[in-house]
């Protein structure tokens, strides 16, 4: 799907929302790529991040796919809108094994209220992805109500 | 609804198998009940934790409703399985707002390979509650696979 | 939770609608309960309804608690709106056996533009409830569109 | 992605049991595509599925998706094997407008015991097709249970 941003200067307004996460900068989380509709964030390693058997904790995984969608949702917002998630869902498919865990978001449908969006993580291991994590969510536009 | 653990000391496997999660440590969260097929969470409040608007991050609340439906769950298996979180839905009724969060998770059918779980999370102020997540999960038994 | 309705005739209302929609009609389902945030519908068991092993079919159960959870929220909306089910999750808990099906949906959160509604259904044998389906579902006020 | 069917008569077996659905015929649904981990299933309009503004009804919907999801995971079981759906979400994208609907499930991941699957079901109107619903859900392989 393409889509046309509402606002020229979308990315530059996804950059600085996600700068002021304090949790995606907790998690050392980096936005990557953000293109209309599109979101990819990375995620390196760090024993901090882990469940009991040393791999990805599901809760760090889900929260960066969860900001993904979230975020090629925003960037497909007007300028003075903020975003909110209303609701997501994540199969676990895989453990979250890798040196990075590279999460991707994808609208799928761009109301103008609600936006849809499928999810995917992926733990990489040099250079090799697997899917760890599929997720479908609902994202909805508060509209002006300015993000800063 | 009233279970009967497999494992009398279901308690201790699950305080122990928390104790090693240090994504759970990270976010400085602690296991303040579990009982048969119940598990509350508590995680006070840090900017760390934090999205844009200086409320608890909806990753860092989905995290430890998730954890404490897994351990709801995990504390009515028996002593040789390891527990995994096969999918879970969350819907964010209100901003992450409070003190402390606190996360619930309570088993509504106890099969032997699944297990499926309501969650909430509520946000603290003043020792007054909102329900700020409500989810709805499913949990599997890994048998024969003990956690350590 | 309770509920004052924003429109006073919201059972007739509801009502109405309720009769307008076709395929609750063939599958005979009747709508027994409406309340400000709440609503039961009941399906008598038939063979048309059944999946492979006799039992009611997952869609005929998932289709009532989707109605349900939608007229429990359309009765809470203003006179001039229609409602539209913007996603829900079910968890299929048993079997779906039993003389008849009843759905229940409850409102856990009546936002102006979104409610959240629990749902469950539980088949009936000799007066005896068994819970079958669990749901979570977001449903959406479409202001200004009248439904009839 | 490319199965293997364990059963090489997978696409009888599967055949067999959709036919033994009272409730797909009730909606006069037909299988018309089974291959390992996928199957297509279409339902013409009909007075007797529609919701109150005419269009398909959601529940007709997700019925025909949850058992285009369930039958594209049976058809990689063992011959000795039934399928239960364990749980499933959807997302309402589009009204249910056409002449008919067609759902289509694909297995994401194939374990053992539990398959993940990604659901849609389309509007087909004049042969051009509308996303109206997109599914993420669990499937059980209840081992050692023949299906008839």
């Amino acid at each position: 799907m393409t889509f046309k941003p509402a606002d020229p200067n979308f990315a530059e307004r996804v950059r600085d929302s996600f700068s002021r996460q304090a949790f995606m900068r907790y998690l050392d989380a980096s936005l990557t790529i953000i293109e209309p509709g599109y979101c990819e964030i990375r995620m390196p390693y760090r024993p901090e991040l882990t469940q009991q058997h040393g791999f990805f904790h599901a809760g760090t995984t889900a929260a960066i796919v969860d900001s993904a969608c979230g975020y090629a949702s925003f960037g497909l917002m007007p300028a003075d809108a903020s975003v909110l998630t209303v609701e997501y869902k994540v199969n676990l498919l895989a453990p979250g094994r890798g040196e990075v865990m590279v999460a991707r978001g994808h609208v799928i449908r761009n109301g103008r209220t609600l936006k849809i969006c499928r999810g995917q993580a992926f733990g990489v291991t040099n250079g090799a992805e697997t899917l760890c994590v599929e997720s479908l969510s609902t994202i909805m536009t508060l509209a002006g109500r300015e993000d800063r």
